[in-house]
């Protein structure tokens, strides 16, 4: 894990969360990146307690010194620009992505497990924060599939879909993970085991954390596994050839039974009148993955 | 096409249109199936040259003896049940279809190829209308790939989504052809061809309209050919192994930027939460069609 010239600045979005916990262990464990920072949101928890997991998961890897910045506690569309809060740092998420956005620009991809919340606001914050950053690699979205908070939507796009929409159609260099493309990628109880059995830190963590997870996909999918969200977008951001991508405009429906519904546009009829989708940048939606690749560097980072 | 008791009787709701029209022939040609009436609507065409083109086409045929009944001018949001008109039969298309289900219960199939308001008016004017007729084959929804009236929403449904939505959970039996699968049913230029060299009244009629329909989809697609969504659609009510389906709960989003979407859920995920989705009833959903045997009974029956 020696320091070398082209480890890529990652900055992670993240509402802790169990699959989050993973994807920062493996992460941590990741020689290619180096994270600079975690920024917290709401999601599978508060803000105040996703900010306090992710101070306790920096602990347990023993890495203080990853600055850790609050972020927004309520959606865009209530909060607007004036909500934020004070954080481990004393600088809101929105007003630290800004700052490494300046400090490195160009350099910094933002890893977004939550919803996109703290990236909406930094992005109306700032009119050029889209095209200071590298790229922003997003789980969020069900491209022609259900989704997982009903069936139009994701759950990381249902949390603010307003917000969402601010985020796909900013003209970042933008590259989405659905869970047309998680849903595939699936650690199972084989897996499990060979986990307790190992000696690691980040693997006997992950054990206490995970039977809970898999109940909820008995529960929820009748399978015996879980699936690897965060870390499958984590490890999209390390090593983009994991994935293979199309490209074509996304936008968000923001209200009625289809809320949160990630409505992707591939290009290739030419409308006969204009429509929400017309002119708006393209962004990258993953459609494929090597999911035993995944799966395997996700088990080797936390054992390792 | 001697009359056997085993001939499935089909009203064709409908809005010529030239691939309407189409199916309208190759309907007339199918000896499995009796056409016991076309009702119009807006889609294509305004209500009104919807009628007069139905009934040119049955005059073409030399079939004067099937009823042409009228049905709404506008969507059912604006219209609901007071707003029908006088039609070349005394009857609007919703009395005739209310008429049609009790005079043959359990016996009728509509075809529907246009906006679904006629049926819904019908539902809501007869609670039972549902569960008296036979099936709904219906052409619309885009399932899980972009529209043709914009990136979200497909034709017939965009034209009255509320309507759609209204029918989708009404509880017949429902069989829906949408564009993901009339996509992969082309006549190309070579059948052009094959139709302007046959005898065949229904062919030498098919040459004429084609043009510009060639014309449309080499402008919208860049292809050189034409899909056959209405005679696919027809042919699925005619015999439904020509297509597979799977079965789950469809509704309409009937507002915002993705206003006439066609959301499947597969029923397959245990959500946490009440949705929209939840204890509607289950409709089938065509996936894949056996396209060579369609676009082959098309040429058949449109020169035969």
């Amino acid at each position: 894990m020696g320091e070398t010239p082209e480890r890529k600045k990652i900055v992670i979005d993240t509402d802790p969360g169990i699959d989050d916990a993973l994807a920062i262990f493996v992460a941590l464990n990741s020689p290619e990146i180096e994270v600079v920072g975690l920024t917290t949101i709401y999601g599978n928890v508060y803000t105040s307690l996703a900010t306090r997991n992710a101070l306790h998961l920096l602990e347990v890897a023993g890495r203080n010194d990853i600055p850790v910045a609050e972020g927004s506690h309520v959606t865009i569309t209530v909060c607007k620009l004036s909500f934020t809060t004070r954080s481990k740092i004393d600088q809101s998420a929105t007003d630290f992505l800004i700052h490494l956005a300046n400090l490195y620009p160009g350099e910094i991809t933002i890893l977004a497990l939550g919803p996109l919340t703290n990236l909406a606001m930094a992005i109306q914050q700032d009119p050029e924060f889209p095209r200071k950053i590298r790229q922003i690699v997003l789980l969020g979205g069900a491209f022609s599939v259900n989704g997982n908070v009903n069936p139009a939507a994701e759950a990381n796009i249902f949390g603010d879909p307003d917000a969402a929409d601010i985020v796909f159609t900013s003209g970042s260099d933008i590259l989405a993970v659905g869970i047309n493309v998680t849903h595939q990628v699936v650690l199972t109880e084989d897996h499990l085991n060979q986990l307790a059995q190992s000696k690691g830190k980040f693997a006997q963590y992950a054990c206490k954390i995970l039977g809970v997870y898999f109940a909820y996909h008995h529960d929820a999918y009748s399978m015996r596994g879980v699936y690897l969200h965060d870390p499958t977008a984590l490890l999209a951001a390390v090593d983009p050839s994991l994935l293979t991508y199309t490209e074509g405009v996304v936008r968000v429906q923001t209200g009625g039974i289809t809320r949160g519904l990630t409505l992707f546009d591939n290009c290739k009829k030419r409308y006969g009148e204009m429509n929400e989708w017309f002119d708006k940048p393209k962004v990258k939606v993953a459609i494929t993955v090597d999911a035993p690749a995944i799966v395997k560097l996700v088990m080797d980072r936390l054992m390792g």
